[in-house]
């Protein structure tokens, strides 16, 4: 029987947990604070649940610092449901916004204010993308789909410069954004970290800050709480959990109060068909679930509580360092696998370029990218209890995740074969 | 200390699971199949999940006994994502056909196509909703917003002739069902069972059968599992987990396979936008979820797992009955409730009518709904240990849940209490 402490899992999501919060979910399950009832069966309407839901919002804010103008909502989305959810929110209120600015100049003139904003948005409805991996490739598809292509524009694709490859971040003199003059894209978007790719944005663009800043939306899903990050700078950041958070089940997102109600208002459903825009469902709809404290409907409580423990014990471990503590672990994991794989650069090669590597996912290849030898590699990893290096279909080679949950012991297990692999290849 | 055994829990969602199910759950949470880790710390895309998946599937169509032209999907949406998503998907579908036959009709002229087209949409397209409680109310209205008021036909209101409230189900000779002859509405909607109102089908509606019968979508979450259901007659069936099948977290749809490609065509994202519909988020999306065996993004595999556990459980106690034999035990546990509530017509009284009284969600008032007598029935109930009583807010007074992890033995118990209660009262 292979234990626990036997196996160090490098899966690129699901991810592994702490297991002493795996052991005490593993009691609530059958029995929560002696209610006896568990945490899947309780009522996401409970008191307890509403317990659950304040401490896990809590430990999130404290350690990212959140500030107080942003609020925090939970989601079934997954993180691709969020690549929905940032088009149809961010777009219907630029379109509002516009229809009032509109309205103001016209006045009562219904038919006229429709005419005029038809044309705005014809001409100036623009969505950036910042394509620097697989998941803002699909996350700029889905918006293409949702309120069609020609008001999406790619502002970097990082193929164009990489030989039709991911693997770099074109510099941002080569970005193409939408200028901030005529009020600015509905939106920027990047992946902070590309999973498939293991390409990381070293930090954040410089172009997407200023007093006139456009509203950035950045999926972080796999690096979510392993570093730093300026939360003020964003509009919109989401991950789903099940990285270095917690289970599958729940999306994250931390939202800009300004964009909700009051202070944001959207579009009616109506006029956002009549401009042949789309109408996102009920579920996704930022402004109904902030009202409803993340509980519009059902919302799974057992993983809010799963994530609340994540993140209560980087809380408690790292003290008044909060996420920078994990973000000194993160990168220091990372330093010791990197400088394991270019000890020797006859065998290994990271993938991406050195200056975006993630360093929550490591790629590289084995010789070269050798069948054999990567599969050999495969399977002695195996052996040693090192689980779920094998590198994404659509990049091949080894993709070790350096999540929060892989131990720093873990990692050494793992620099020791990289050593070992080598000397015997 | 409260055991698990002290208590029984009446709660309409989530509802209570077997213990054994969760005992093993706590289990597999940490290590699954000796591997080293836990169900959810597991790939989605492994051999282990895989499994999961297809043990699941063969369980649930074991029980139901569903036909092989039916497909079976998992999805985060929640029930309520399932509003959208059937609107989304057969609206869709409805266009594509109109499309297409008007394109045969029309010959190579796009323009023309799209203009008969539009006329075809603005006249014929109709989604009928029987709304006969507060989901199906909310499910018409997400039809609304989706694409528009004017589509929806409300073909029952089941507060009509009932004093604006919830209770009845009008007779099918009262309902306006879109006439079938011009190709029919592009789905009839019902709830088989509304959870807050206490009010289930009795049988299938028979206006809604023949040869040319209407696409029908029925939303099983609170009675999934719980009856004999003749899949043959649906189009969709979908239910959140949460109830009779498992945790919060997913979905499941089971879906007549000819609405899916190659047997049914989506409408394309331009078109539906450009005749003012809206497109529903790729996550929504049935082809995309059955092309992908419900693996298109990540799928919490350890709900999956519950829902398989709980329903092999049931295949395994039933033998040969299937899901007949949890219908008797539904059908008795009901009885006994509703009997002892009778039995005092001085002190309870059932909220809907005898004909659609729910097996399900037994919602009484105790004197004619006093609040201070409601309260102290609440409160002797939850001192013997019988949880999670109180009725919905909008509906009032109490409601006993009779979801299929309910005990005979626990319904035993609250018969007593009924009894009680009513001598002292």
């Amino acid at each position: 029987m292979v234990q626990r402490s036997h196996v160090t899992y490098f899966g690129a999501g699901p991810a592994p947990l702490p297991t002493p919060v795996l052991e005490k979910a593993a009691e609530v399950l059958l029995n929560y604070k002696d209610k006896g009832i568990g945490l899947c069966e309780i009522s996401h309407r409970s008191p307890e649940a509403n317990d659950i839901l304040a401490r896990t919002k809590q430990a999130l804010a404290t350690l990212l610092d959140i500030p107080d103008d942003y609020d925090i909502l939970f989601l079934q989305s997954g993180g691709s449901g969020e690549f929905s959810a940032t088009v149809y929110n961010l777009v219907s209120i630029w379109v509002e916004k516009k229809r009032a600015k509109i309205a103001e100049e016209v006045g009562d003139n219904t038919d006229e204010v429709l005419k005029r904003l038809r044309q705005v948005v014809d001409e100036e409805l623009k969505l950036d993308y910042l394509v620097t991996g697989s998941w803002s490739l699909k996350a700029s598809q889905e918006a293409s789909r949702l309120i069609g292509a020609k008001h999406v524009n790619i502002a970097a694709d990082a193929r164009k410069a990489n030989h039709g490859k991911f693997g770099k971040i074109p510099s941002e003199d080569q970005w193409s954004l939408t200028p901030r003059a005529a009020g600015g894209p509905a939106l920027v978007y990047f992946c902070d970290n590309e999973t498939v790719d293991g390409v990381e944005f070293p930090s954040f663009p410089r172009s997407l800050e200023g007093d006139d800043a456009p509203l950035v939306c950045a999926d972080m899903s796999s690096n979510f709480i392993s570093r730093k990050v300026d939360v003020s700078k964003y509009a919109v950041i989401f991950g789903g959990a099940q990285k270095n958070i917690g289970n599958t089940g729940i999306a994250i997102v931390i939202i800009r109060k300004s964009l909700l109600p009051p202070h944001s208002t959207p579009a009616s459903p109506d006029l956002l068909r009549h401009l042949n825009l789309s109408v996102g469902p009920i579920v996704l709809d930022y402004p109904t679930i902030a009202k409803n404290n993340s509980l519009y409907n059902t919302l799974p409580i057992f993983d809010v509580w799963v994530a609340g423990e994540v993140m209560s014990g980087l809380v408690d471990s790292f003290g008044a360092k909060r996420i920078g503590g994990q973000e000194e672990v993160s990168d220091e994991k990372a330093r010791l696998i990197y400088e394991a794989i270019e000890r020797c650069p006859d065998v290994y090669r990271v993938v991406p370029d050195k200056s975006v590597r993630s360093r929550m996912n490591i790629c590289f290849r084995v010789n070269g990218g050798d069948a054999d030898k990567e599969k050999a590699f495969l399977a002695g990893a195996e052996k040693k209890g090192l689980l779920g290096l094998k590198g994404h279909r659509s990049v091949g080679g080894i993709r070790a995740s350096n999540y929060n949950a892989v131990s720093l012991n873990g990692v050494k297990l793992l620099v020791a074969y990289l050593d070992e692999f080598a000397k015997s290849a």
